[in-house]
């Protein structure tokens, strides 16, 4: 297991996130260490989706307006459809995505997460993937887009749905590990 | 009112589309003497979306395995955020869509509607709007966006939210009555 005993990890989410996208990345991070913010568009509680309905609720660390890039160490992006299509439409939760990549921090992303990315414009030339409905939206980003469980591609992580989970946690855990990405672009 | 009383005309939708985005126009086109046909992925009953939960059901007219762009005159696209994303992962369904851009026949399309012509590639070139949230896609996607209630181009009509509706809706009638637009793109 990696130690991520002194990385802080934002996961940045709000109504409408798919639960086990969220649960089990957290889990796997913080069983290796990592102390997790859930950074939501506003404080209080926030409600998942899962199983075709709404599901649980999940406090709220803190809001977009009180988080910097230099707070963390990564990035998390779940997916589920009606929470990223409400986190891209909140410029500060955009430019917080914007900032991982700008400083090279590692950012993952599950499902329709990767709307987020889009929105940001961080995808051009990046190897990525997603869940199939938004494939089109990304590659019209500028991603190269390819079908497979899990994608790393200098420090931005990608998996297409919760059956990738797995892979994804084993992933980002050590994608965390390894820290900063110079290889990240810089013209974001 | 607009004569449509010799019009056919699809509205494709599935779980998730926005009420009021699929009973307005649909009550507007249907009191201008038009046919229409709810078109969807299955038989039986669709679920719609209204005030941040499930709502009401309706009758499914069509599979998108029985229509052909040939049964009608003008194609209708409601938002809601699951019902375009789950229509967008359908070869079929997609190719209706496209099939009315390539015929000249009119398309109409709200809200999170217009991913779905994202997802069939007609929108390059074209002047559009839709929800907010999606407006990057679209760009990515070619269109020229723009922030209006209604905006028509050459056939195809778009808005931006439910409070569009009474734009949208006789719009849409003018739309239809005029019948195929011969400037829609060919080369789609």
């Amino acid at each position: 297991m990696e130690n991520l005993k002194n990385k802080k990890v934002a996961i940045l989410v709000t109504d409408g996130f798919e639960q086990s996208e969220f649960t089990e990345p957290k889990k796997a991070i913080e069983n290796a260490g990592a102390t997790v913010h859930v950074v939501s568009l506003i404080s209080g509680k926030i409600k998942s989706w899962n199983d075709g309905n709404w599901g649980n609720e999940y406090d709220v660390d803190k809001t977009v307006d009180e988080v910097s890039v230099s707070d963390y160490d990564s990035l998390i992006l779940p997916g589920g459809v009606i929470n990223p299509d409400l986190l891209r439409n909140n410029k500060k939760a955009v430019e917080f995505v914007r900032s991982f990549a700008e400083n090279k921090k590692p950012i993952s992303a599950i499902c329709h997460g990767p709307w987020l990315l889009a929105e940001a414009g961080i995808l051009e030339g990046r190897k990525i993937t997603s869940y199939s409905s938004i494939k089109t939206d990304m590659i019209n980003a500028g991603a190269n887009w390819v079908d497979e469980e899990v994608v790393v591609d200098s420090g931005l992580t990608t998996s297409r749905n919760p059956d990738d989970l797995p892979a994804f946690c084993k992933k980002i855990v050590e994608e965390i590990a390894e820290g900063k990405h110079e290889e990240m672009s810089e013209s974001v």
